[in-house]
């Protein structure tokens, strides 16, 4: 199966979690909006009238004859096929709660920078995403690195996963979501990082793996940058 | 099977999809932290170190050894459970993907209120939260309801449902949101209903469902409230 992922040409965003998935498999896909006119098909197949099944957003996948949107459904998708889950129910559901909960954060993470308005430059809501930071910081950034480390010290396996032996595709997110909110926040990152070690080690562990360790020197990753999710503006960083 | 839910007694919140799919199906179940000592109970639960699989929030759902968070991933679950969604592949991916996309406009409809901190009363956010609002009612609410409004047009089968002829877990969401909307934003409402006549109409044929329309009578449905996640400020609201 060749998949054709569609996401924005110029940042990691919400596609980078499906990239990254497709990268540990080894899977046979193609980045179209990356190619050359590929944002403009992108743009075309999301405004066609004859999509059955049209996406809201970037990122969607193509996979035969399915167009699957929204980033946790596609991991859903190819959780299975690409073996980055469990086969089992509880096991299912369990990852996809945990990516579920990843999503959420990200959308925060988003809104530190854009708390008014995705549709209004950072420039003009600099002050609102001022404070939006400082709580986001101070109460977010704790509680959900303290649930995933809860998470992982409760998985009987000691895999160092979130759920059960073998990585699944909810480890392949919290380790760009940890990328990310180090990006954004060094910082508050740095002066949390003795906090969370569970969450830290799953981090190095995704980067060591060789397909991700190949995948994150290559030109097809994306450099963090201040058009994405994750943006470093100092202004809205610090220690606590 | 006896399902038992757990959210916050005072609010519909996101709970609320959880409850409409339940009582469509005519499943039984107990809505726990409505019950006395419920929501100590509910809080224990979430912070006993026993729990394998814990929730960041409520809702979660206990079905026999399962108990699952995320109210995507709840209707995920209870949608195959109950016959409240397709049993293709494809189908069941489309109706996640709406439901995923039904959940992004909820939470853009809470942080109208509360687009600075959670953490903050909402009189401590009420200009930031004028500023979300604007934006909110002229470019995101009608992004949302235009795509659901497109997304109706094209089901071949004329139901009037989402998909396919039957009807399945987003057509009751999408009711839920249209009535936490029409609560929370009445003025925009207004002005926008008729550009978006087939989402009106599915509301209207959800509401009509005999089971929905006994459980909208009854004390179990619990009334739209300023502790919600639709809540309705007259000054966030507008004919534009």
């Amino acid at each position: 199966m060749r998949y054709e992922l569609y996401y924005w040409s110029g940042i990691q965003g919400r596609g980078e979690f499906v990239r990254l998935a497709l990268e540990e498999a080894g899977a046979d896909y193609a980045d179209v909006a990356r190619q050359p006119g590929g944002e403009a098909e992108m743009m075309r197949l999301m405004q066609s009238d004859a999509a059955v099944h049209p996406s809201f957003a970037p990122p969607f996948l193509k996979a035969g004859d399915l167009v699957i949107g929204q980033t946790a459904n596609i991991l859903l998708y190819l959780g299975e096929q690409l073996g980055l889950a469990p086969r089992d129910e509880a096991g299912r559901l369990w990852a996809h709660q945990l990516q579920l909960t990843i999503a959420d954060c990200v959308d925060e993470t988003h809104d530190t920078h854009h708390p008014i308005a995705s549709s209004l430059y950072y420039e003009d809501q600099r002050a609102e995403a001022r404070a939006r930071s400082a709580d986001f910081r101070r109460t977010r950034m704790p509680k959900y690195l303290g649930y995933f480390e809860k998470v992982l010290a409760r998985n009987a396996s000691g895999s160092g996963h979130l759920l059960g032996a073998d990585l699944s595709y909810p480890d392949l997110s919290l380790f760009q979501l940890v990328a990310g909110l180090r990006y954004a926040f060094p910082v508050r990152m740095a002066a949390l990082a003795s906090q969370y070690p569970r969450v830290a080690a799953l981090h190095d562990q995704v980067a060591a793996r060789p397909r991700i360790d190949a995948y994150l020197a290559s030109d097809r990753r994306l450099r963090f940058n201040e058009h994405g999710i994750f943006r470093h503006y100092p202004e809205l960083d610090g220690t606590d």
